[in-house]
Protein backbone atom coordinates (compact mmCIF):
# COMPACT_ATOMS: atom_id res chain seq x y z
CA UNK A 1 0.00 0.00 0.00
CA UNK A 2 1.68 3.49 -0.30
CA UNK A 3 -0.13 6.59 1.08
CA UNK A 4 0.03 10.12 -0.76
CA UNK A 5 -0.04 12.99 1.03
CA UNK A 6 1.21 16.26 1.31
CA UNK A 7 3.46 17.18 4.27
CA UNK A 8 2.00 20.77 5.40
CA UNK A 9 -1.55 19.91 4.86
CA UNK A 10 -3.52 19.48 8.12
CA UNK A 11 -5.39 16.50 6.63
CA UNK A 12 -2.84 14.74 5.70
CA UNK A 13 -1.03 15.43 8.96
CA UNK A 14 -4.15 13.83 10.73
CA UNK A 15 -3.79 10.55 8.98
CA UNK A 16 -0.04 10.53 9.76
CA UNK A 17 -0.37 11.37 13.43
CA UNK A 18 -3.47 8.55 13.53
CA UNK A 19 -0.81 6.00 12.28
CA UNK A 20 2.00 7.26 14.71
CA UNK A 21 -0.25 6.60 17.59
CA UNK A 22 -1.57 2.60 16.45
CA UNK A 23 2.18 1.88 15.83
CA UNK A 24 1.37 1.24 11.87
CA UNK A 25 4.14 2.26 9.16
CA UNK A 26 2.70 2.41 5.90
CA UNK A 27 5.08 3.55 2.67
CA UNK A 28 4.14 7.48 2.12
CA UNK A 29 4.72 9.75 -0.89
CA UNK A 30 4.43 13.35 -1.27
CA UNK A 31 2.33 14.76 -4.44
CA UNK A 32 3.01 18.16 -3.85
CA UNK A 33 4.05 20.23 -6.68
CA UNK A 34 5.09 23.41 -4.68
CA UNK A 35 1.82 24.74 -3.30
CA UNK A 36 -0.26 22.46 -5.72
CA UNK A 37 -0.57 18.82 -6.32
CA UNK A 38 1.17 16.77 -9.20
CA UNK A 39 -0.27 16.44 -12.62
CA UNK A 40 0.68 12.65 -12.01
CA UNK A 41 -1.15 12.86 -9.03
CA UNK A 42 -4.15 14.21 -10.53
CA UNK A 43 -3.99 12.18 -13.54
CA UNK A 44 -4.47 9.19 -11.64
CA UNK A 45 -6.69 10.49 -9.19
CA UNK A 46 -9.66 12.50 -10.36
CA UNK A 47 -10.75 13.84 -6.93
CA UNK A 48 -7.54 15.67 -6.89
CA UNK A 49 -7.28 15.80 -2.65
CA UNK A 50 -4.87 14.17 -0.11
CA UNK A 51 -4.87 12.15 1.44
CA UNK A 52 -5.36 8.92 -0.52
CA UNK A 53 -4.58 5.47 0.58
CA UNK A 54 -3.60 3.07 -2.15
CA UNK A 55 -4.09 -0.16 -1.88
CA UNK A 56 -2.04 -3.38 -3.17
CA UNK A 57 -5.07 -4.24 -5.63
CA UNK A 58 -5.76 -0.68 -6.93
CA UNK A 59 -8.28 0.41 -4.55
CA UNK A 60 -8.16 4.22 -3.45
CA UNK A 61 -9.31 5.33 -0.35
CA UNK A 62 -9.81 9.20 -0.04
CA UNK A 63 -11.17 11.45 3.02
CA UNK A 64 -8.95 11.13 5.90
CA UNK A 65 -11.29 9.60 8.55
CA UNK A 66 -12.05 6.68 6.18
CA UNK A 67 -8.51 6.15 5.68
CA UNK A 68 -8.34 6.26 9.63
CA UNK A 69 -11.62 3.74 9.64
CA UNK A 70 -9.62 1.44 7.29
CA UNK A 71 -7.02 0.95 10.00
CA UNK A 72 -9.04 0.89 13.20
CA UNK A 73 -10.77 -1.48 11.52
CA UNK A 74 -7.64 -3.79 10.60
CA UNK A 75 -5.74 -3.11 13.71
CA UNK A 76 -8.19 -2.07 16.66
CA UNK A 77 -5.63 -1.63 19.10
CA UNK A 78 -5.18 0.88 20.57
CA UNK A 79 -8.49 2.12 19.66
CA UNK A 80 -8.73 6.02 18.57
CA UNK A 81 -12.23 5.76 17.24
CA UNK A 82 -14.07 4.97 20.40
CA UNK A 83 -15.23 1.25 22.02
CA UNK A 84 -18.50 0.59 22.72
CA UNK A 85 -21.81 2.20 21.18
CA UNK A 86 -21.76 5.07 23.28
CA UNK A 87 -18.13 5.64 22.95
CA UNK A 88 -18.12 5.29 19.41
CA UNK A 89 -20.82 7.33 18.84
CA UNK A 90 -19.63 10.18 21.21
CA UNK A 91 -15.93 10.22 19.25
CA UNK A 92 -17.67 10.24 15.69
CA UNK A 93 -19.69 13.42 17.02
CA UNK A 94 -16.51 15.12 18.56
CA UNK A 95 -14.53 14.54 15.13
CA UNK A 96 -17.47 15.51 13.25
CA UNK A 97 -17.61 18.91 15.27
CA UNK A 98 -13.74 19.54 14.73
CA UNK A 99 -14.06 19.14 11.07
CA UNK A 100 -17.47 20.61 10.35
CA UNK A 101 -17.04 23.40 12.75
CA UNK A 102 -13.57 24.14 13.01
CA UNK A 103 -11.68 22.85 10.08
CA UNK A 104 -14.71 24.55 7.54
CA UNK A 105 -13.83 28.05 9.03
CA UNK A 106 -9.95 28.24 9.05
CA UNK A 107 -10.81 26.73 5.51
CA UNK A 108 -13.01 29.82 4.69
CA UNK A 109 -10.44 32.17 6.28
CA UNK A 110 -7.18 30.61 4.19
CA UNK A 111 -9.11 30.28 0.64
CA UNK A 112 -10.88 33.41 0.47
CA UNK A 113 -7.66 35.19 1.60
CA UNK A 114 -4.77 34.06 0.84
CA UNK A 115 -2.39 34.94 -1.91
CA UNK A 116 -1.83 31.27 -3.21
CA UNK A 117 -5.84 30.44 -3.30
CA UNK A 118 -6.70 32.96 -5.41
CA UNK A 119 -9.36 30.98 -7.99
CA UNK A 120 -8.98 28.21 -5.67
CA UNK A 121 -12.09 28.59 -3.49
CA UNK A 122 -12.90 25.37 -2.94
CA UNK A 123 -10.82 21.75 -3.24
CA UNK A 124 -10.98 19.31 -4.80
CA UNK A 125 -11.51 20.66 -8.69
CA UNK A 126 -9.84 22.35 -11.29
CA UNK A 127 -12.19 24.92 -12.14
CA UNK A 128 -11.38 27.91 -10.91
CA UNK A 129 -13.40 28.78 -7.43
CA UNK A 130 -13.19 32.62 -6.81
CA UNK A 131 -12.49 33.55 -3.45
CA UNK A 132 -15.36 35.07 -1.70
CA UNK A 133 -13.93 37.93 0.77
CA UNK A 134 -17.00 38.11 3.15
CA UNK A 135 -16.02 34.94 4.03
CA UNK A 136 -13.02 35.52 5.66
CA UNK A 137 -15.16 37.54 8.57
CA UNK A 138 -17.61 34.64 8.29
CA UNK A 139 -14.84 32.10 8.89
CA UNK A 140 -13.01 34.41 12.01
CA UNK A 141 -16.55 34.30 13.83
CA UNK A 142 -17.20 30.84 13.18
CA UNK A 143 -13.81 29.73 14.45
CA UNK A 144 -13.86 31.89 17.65
CA UNK A 145 -17.50 29.90 18.46
CA UNK A 146 -15.35 26.68 17.52
CA UNK A 147 -12.82 27.16 20.48
CA UNK A 148 -15.13 28.53 22.64
CA UNK A 149 -17.14 24.96 22.37
CA UNK A 150 -14.00 23.00 22.54
CA UNK A 151 -12.80 24.93 25.40
CA UNK A 152 -16.22 24.04 27.23
CA UNK A 153 -15.67 20.58 26.71
CA UNK A 154 -12.55 20.14 27.63
CA UNK A 155 -13.47 21.82 30.99
CA UNK A 156 -14.57 18.72 32.62
CA UNK A 157 -12.14 16.01 30.46
CA UNK A 158 -9.27 15.43 29.76
CA UNK A 159 -9.67 14.54 26.09
CA UNK A 160 -12.51 15.80 23.33
CA UNK A 161 -14.22 12.90 23.43
CA UNK A 162 -13.87 11.67 27.48
CA UNK A 163 -11.05 10.49 29.60
CA UNK A 164 -9.20 8.54 26.48
CA UNK A 165 -7.27 9.85 23.46
CA UNK A 166 -8.81 9.46 20.43
CA UNK A 167 -9.09 10.76 16.86
CA UNK A 168 -11.05 14.01 17.95
CA UNK A 169 -8.14 14.63 19.53
CA UNK A 170 -6.08 14.17 16.28
CA UNK A 171 -8.46 16.12 14.19
CA UNK A 172 -8.62 19.21 17.09
CA UNK A 173 -5.29 19.48 17.01
CA UNK A 174 -4.74 19.63 13.01
CA UNK A 175 -7.37 22.32 13.12
CA UNK A 176 -6.00 24.33 15.79
CA UNK A 177 -2.16 24.36 14.05
CA UNK A 178 -4.35 25.26 10.71
CA UNK A 179 -5.36 28.07 12.64
CA UNK A 180 -2.58 29.00 13.90
CA UNK A 181 -0.80 28.76 10.29
CA UNK A 182 -3.23 31.30 9.18
CA UNK A 183 -2.08 33.51 11.93
CA UNK A 184 -5.55 32.74 14.44
CA UNK A 185 -3.85 32.14 18.33
CA UNK A 186 -6.08 30.05 20.63
CA UNK A 187 -7.20 33.07 23.05
CA UNK A 188 -6.07 33.46 26.36
CA UNK A 189 -9.77 33.04 27.44
CA UNK A 190 -10.03 28.97 26.61
CA UNK A 191 -7.91 28.06 29.40
CA UNK A 192 -9.07 24.52 28.95
CA UNK A 193 -7.90 24.46 25.36
CA UNK A 194 -5.34 25.58 26.27
CA UNK A 195 -4.16 23.21 28.89
CA UNK A 196 -5.35 20.22 26.12
CA UNK A 197 -3.61 22.11 23.45
CA UNK A 198 -0.20 21.29 25.19
CA UNK A 199 -0.39 17.87 26.44
CA UNK A 200 -1.57 16.73 22.58
CA UNK A 201 1.01 18.59 21.28
CA UNK A 202 3.48 17.07 23.32
CA UNK A 203 2.77 13.58 21.93
CA UNK A 204 5.52 11.92 19.85
CA UNK A 205 2.81 11.51 16.97
CA UNK A 206 2.12 15.24 16.84
CA UNK A 207 5.50 15.63 15.06
CA UNK A 208 4.63 13.05 12.47
CA UNK B 1 -33.98 6.67 24.93
CA UNK B 2 -35.63 9.69 22.76
CA UNK B 3 -34.71 10.92 19.19
CA UNK B 4 -34.88 14.48 18.95
CA UNK B 5 -35.45 15.34 14.93
CA UNK B 6 -37.12 17.45 12.74
CA UNK B 7 -39.43 16.43 10.46
CA UNK B 8 -38.47 17.93 6.92
CA UNK B 9 -34.91 18.23 7.46
CA UNK B 10 -32.14 15.90 5.39
CA UNK B 11 -30.02 15.42 9.00
CA UNK B 12 -32.83 13.74 10.79
CA UNK B 13 -34.29 12.02 7.49
CA UNK B 14 -30.88 9.90 7.00
CA UNK B 15 -31.59 8.65 10.67
CA UNK B 16 -34.91 7.94 10.00
CA UNK B 17 -33.85 6.11 7.00
CA UNK B 18 -31.22 4.68 8.56
CA UNK B 19 -33.31 3.38 11.63
CA UNK B 20 -35.78 1.46 9.15
CA UNK B 21 -33.61 -0.11 7.34
CA UNK B 22 -31.96 -1.87 10.57
CA UNK B 23 -35.48 -2.70 11.61
CA UNK B 24 -35.23 -0.68 14.80
CA UNK B 25 -38.37 1.83 16.25
CA UNK B 26 -37.11 4.55 18.57
CA UNK B 27 -39.28 6.98 20.11
CA UNK B 28 -38.80 10.51 18.44
CA UNK B 29 -39.57 14.28 19.01
CA UNK B 30 -39.94 16.57 16.60
CA UNK B 31 -38.65 19.55 17.99
CA UNK B 32 -39.57 22.24 15.04
CA UNK B 33 -41.59 25.93 16.15
CA UNK B 34 -42.59 26.64 12.76
CA UNK B 35 -39.44 26.81 10.65
CA UNK B 36 -37.15 27.20 13.70
CA UNK B 37 -35.80 24.79 16.84
CA UNK B 38 -38.19 25.32 19.86
CA UNK B 39 -36.70 26.99 22.41
CA UNK B 40 -37.47 24.14 25.05
CA UNK B 41 -34.71 22.15 22.84
CA UNK B 42 -32.20 24.75 22.61
CA UNK B 43 -31.77 25.69 26.08
CA UNK B 44 -31.81 21.67 26.75
CA UNK B 45 -29.03 21.53 23.78
CA UNK B 46 -26.34 24.04 23.29
CA UNK B 47 -25.63 22.74 19.95
CA UNK B 48 -28.67 23.65 18.40
CA UNK B 49 -28.60 21.06 15.46
CA UNK B 50 -31.10 18.71 14.54
CA UNK B 51 -30.46 15.62 14.75
CA UNK B 52 -29.71 14.31 18.54
CA UNK B 53 -30.41 11.12 20.52
CA UNK B 54 -31.04 11.46 24.08
CA UNK B 55 -30.16 7.99 25.79
CA UNK B 56 -31.60 6.96 29.15
CA UNK B 57 -27.95 8.29 31.25
CA UNK B 58 -28.84 11.74 29.71
CA UNK B 59 -25.65 11.59 27.45
CA UNK B 60 -26.86 13.61 24.32
CA UNK B 61 -24.89 12.38 20.48
CA UNK B 62 -25.67 14.79 17.80
CA UNK B 63 -24.48 14.72 14.25
CA UNK B 64 -26.39 12.40 12.11
CA UNK B 65 -23.78 9.92 11.25
CA UNK B 66 -22.67 9.46 14.94
CA UNK B 67 -26.20 8.61 15.80
CA UNK B 68 -25.84 6.24 13.24
CA UNK B 69 -22.56 4.67 13.95
CA UNK B 70 -24.47 4.07 17.81
CA UNK B 71 -26.84 1.84 16.41
CA UNK B 72 -25.01 0.12 13.67
CA UNK B 73 -22.17 -0.99 17.01
CA UNK B 74 -25.22 -1.64 18.44
CA UNK B 75 -27.38 -3.67 16.12
CA UNK B 76 -24.27 -4.68 13.03
CA UNK B 77 -27.01 -6.49 11.44
CA UNK B 78 -28.11 -5.53 7.86
CA UNK B 79 -24.69 -3.98 7.86
CA UNK B 80 -24.47 -0.50 6.47
CA UNK B 81 -21.61 0.89 7.21
CA UNK B 82 -19.47 -1.41 5.46
CA UNK B 83 -17.57 -4.92 7.08
CA UNK B 84 -14.05 -5.63 6.33
CA UNK B 85 -11.99 -3.16 6.49
CA UNK B 86 -11.60 -1.65 2.99
CA UNK B 87 -15.43 -1.92 3.06
CA UNK B 88 -16.28 0.17 5.67
CA UNK B 89 -13.54 2.86 4.51
CA UNK B 90 -15.40 2.70 0.89
CA UNK B 91 -18.40 3.42 2.59
CA UNK B 92 -17.14 6.26 5.04
CA UNK B 93 -15.41 7.68 2.17
CA UNK B 94 -18.44 8.21 -0.24
CA UNK B 95 -20.66 8.88 2.68
CA UNK B 96 -18.30 11.92 3.32
CA UNK B 97 -18.34 12.97 -0.04
CA UNK B 98 -21.97 13.29 -0.04
CA UNK B 99 -21.84 15.35 2.89
CA UNK B 100 -18.98 17.31 2.33
CA UNK B 101 -19.22 17.67 -1.39
CA UNK B 102 -22.94 17.17 -1.87
CA UNK B 103 -24.67 18.98 1.08
CA UNK B 104 -22.09 21.42 1.56
CA UNK B 105 -23.35 22.88 -1.91
CA UNK B 106 -26.98 22.97 -1.29
CA UNK B 107 -26.50 24.36 2.23
CA UNK B 108 -24.72 27.28 0.35
CA UNK B 109 -27.49 27.35 -2.15
CA UNK B 110 -30.07 26.90 0.48
CA UNK B 111 -29.02 29.52 3.19
CA UNK B 112 -27.71 32.02 1.13
CA UNK B 113 -31.05 32.50 -0.42
CA UNK B 114 -33.74 31.64 0.85
CA UNK B 115 -36.05 34.34 2.65
CA UNK B 116 -36.74 32.12 6.06
CA UNK B 117 -32.59 31.80 6.12
CA UNK B 118 -31.82 35.52 6.33
CA UNK B 119 -29.00 35.78 9.18
CA UNK B 120 -28.92 32.26 9.15
CA UNK B 121 -26.15 31.50 7.07
CA UNK B 122 -24.58 28.92 9.07
CA UNK B 123 -26.16 25.69 11.60
CA UNK B 124 -25.89 25.77 15.40
CA UNK B 125 -25.49 29.02 16.30
CA UNK B 126 -27.79 31.96 17.72
CA UNK B 127 -25.62 34.93 16.28
CA UNK B 128 -26.90 36.41 13.39
CA UNK B 129 -24.91 34.94 9.78
CA UNK B 130 -25.38 37.37 7.15
CA UNK B 131 -26.32 35.53 3.93
CA UNK B 132 -23.18 35.67 1.32
CA UNK B 133 -25.17 35.52 -2.10
CA UNK B 134 -22.26 34.98 -4.24
CA UNK B 135 -22.60 31.19 -2.12
CA UNK B 136 -25.71 30.47 -3.97
CA UNK B 137 -23.55 30.60 -7.63
CA UNK B 138 -20.59 28.67 -5.94
CA UNK B 139 -22.95 26.23 -4.09
CA UNK B 140 -25.05 25.73 -7.45
CA UNK B 141 -21.57 24.79 -9.30
CA UNK B 142 -20.29 22.87 -6.78
CA UNK B 143 -23.63 20.47 -6.40
CA UNK B 144 -23.49 20.07 -10.02
CA UNK B 145 -19.64 18.70 -9.95
CA UNK B 146 -20.90 16.77 -6.89
CA UNK B 147 -23.73 14.76 -9.14
CA UNK B 148 -21.47 14.21 -12.10
CA UNK B 149 -19.24 12.69 -9.44
CA UNK B 150 -21.84 10.70 -8.11
CA UNK B 151 -23.23 9.68 -11.85
CA UNK B 152 -19.48 8.59 -12.87
CA UNK B 153 -19.70 6.12 -9.70
CA UNK B 154 -22.97 4.85 -9.87
CA UNK B 155 -22.02 3.40 -13.64
CA UNK B 156 -20.56 0.11 -12.73
CA UNK B 157 -22.23 -0.39 -9.67
CA UNK B 158 -25.79 -0.59 -8.26
CA UNK B 159 -25.13 1.68 -5.12
CA UNK B 160 -23.18 4.68 -4.19
CA UNK B 161 -20.12 2.36 -2.19
CA UNK B 162 -20.15 -1.00 -4.61
CA UNK B 163 -22.92 -3.50 -4.63
CA UNK B 164 -24.48 -3.80 -1.07
CA UNK B 165 -27.23 -0.34 -0.21
CA UNK B 166 -25.41 1.41 2.66
CA UNK B 167 -25.61 4.36 4.61
CA UNK B 168 -23.90 6.29 1.57
CA UNK B 169 -27.12 5.64 -0.19
CA UNK B 170 -28.85 6.93 2.64
CA UNK B 171 -27.01 9.95 2.56
CA UNK B 172 -26.85 10.59 -1.11
CA UNK B 173 -30.53 10.34 -1.38
CA UNK B 174 -30.85 13.12 1.53
CA UNK B 175 -29.16 15.35 -0.48
CA UNK B 176 -30.80 15.01 -4.08
CA UNK B 177 -33.97 15.61 -2.01
CA UNK B 178 -32.98 18.74 -0.47
CA UNK B 179 -31.59 20.04 -3.64
CA UNK B 180 -34.80 18.99 -4.91
CA UNK B 181 -36.88 20.86 -2.55
CA UNK B 182 -34.23 23.82 -3.47
CA UNK B 183 -35.84 23.68 -7.18
CA UNK B 184 -32.33 22.03 -8.43
CA UNK B 185 -33.02 18.63 -10.37
CA UNK B 186 -30.92 15.29 -11.57
CA UNK B 187 -30.09 16.68 -14.87
CA UNK B 188 -30.81 14.14 -17.69
CA UNK B 189 -26.94 13.82 -19.01
CA UNK B 190 -26.98 11.97 -15.12
CA UNK B 191 -28.35 8.70 -16.38
CA UNK B 192 -26.61 6.00 -13.74
CA UNK B 193 -27.71 8.52 -10.50
CA UNK B 194 -31.25 9.03 -12.26
CA UNK B 195 -31.71 4.89 -12.29
CA UNK B 196 -29.89 4.61 -8.78
CA UNK B 197 -32.45 7.47 -7.50
CA UNK B 198 -35.61 5.77 -8.79
CA UNK B 199 -34.15 2.19 -7.01
CA UNK B 200 -33.28 3.51 -3.96
CA UNK B 201 -36.12 6.30 -3.91
CA UNK B 202 -38.97 3.10 -4.06
CA UNK B 203 -37.22 1.71 -0.87
CA UNK B 204 -39.87 1.50 2.15
CA UNK B 205 -37.32 3.71 4.51
CA UNK B 206 -37.39 6.78 1.63
CA UNK B 207 -40.52 7.72 3.28
CA UNK B 208 -39.66 7.24 6.96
Amino acid sequence: MLLHHIAFTPSSRKVRMFLHEKGITVPMLDVADGFALSSDYTSRYPHRMVPMLELDDGTQIGEAMAICRYFETLHPDPPLMGTDPRDRATVEMWERRAYNEGMGAVEEVFRNSHPLMVDRGLPGTDQPVPQIPALVERGQARFARFLDKFDAQLAERHFVAGERFTVADIATLCVIDFGRWCQIEVPDRCTHLRRWYADVSARPGAAA
